[in-house]
């Protein structure tokens, strides 16, 4: 295993992209993780945002006084580039029923 | 307006972080960005990814030389953290239709 291209590392603590399907991040999922030590498997709640840092503890790097370092693995949200039919489908119905505004910090921005 | 915290700048060229839904991303939008000069329009086409570069000719900073820079909105994708009912019922609905793998890099390192 090479998995050591995934990772960025900060003192002790190691940091991973992790991306998701829209529908693992907002039903929450459990999804295998690539390790130093081998994959593990990490819980992501339902309600989980783009940025957020999911930590998996004692899989950084060893200190030398002994013990190890964490794992961050930091939320992404990836899509299809490619959806198949019934997949658009789904889509249009999600625009439809959703009042989700991704960019309310817009307005805001521009309202001060 | 005071969008400037909205803006990374490089060189004359500015920098945003343009959060797109699920759908947005998939079925291709229009939506409107803030830039220095006033909100404008911005045509995402279907099938974009997360970290895709969307450039806005001519909405950089002013260059000595006359001209401008050039506005770069970056993609994200954006989920919404307390989803309705009927808007969990349609992702779950996507995972089931879908066959979308965002983590099939971390397989392709590990076999490395």
């Amino acid at each position: 295993m090479h998995p050591h291209r995934l990772f960025r590392a900060s003192g002790h603590d190691l940091f991973l992209d992790l991306p998701l399907a829209p529908w693992e991040a907002v039903l929450g999922a459990s999804v295998q993780v690539p390790t130093l030590g081998g994959p593990v498997r990490l819980k992501v709640p339902a309600g989980t945002s783009a940025g957020r840092q999911l930590r998996i503890a004692g899989r950084g790097l060893p200190k030398p006084q002994g013990g190890e370092g964490d794992l961050f693995a930091i939320v992404q949200i990836a899509v299809p580039t490619a959806a198949s039919e019934r997949e658009r489908a789904l889509f249009e119905e999600l625009a439809q029923a959703s009042t989700f505004n991704p960019r309310g910090h817009f307005a805001e921005e521009a309202a001060k």
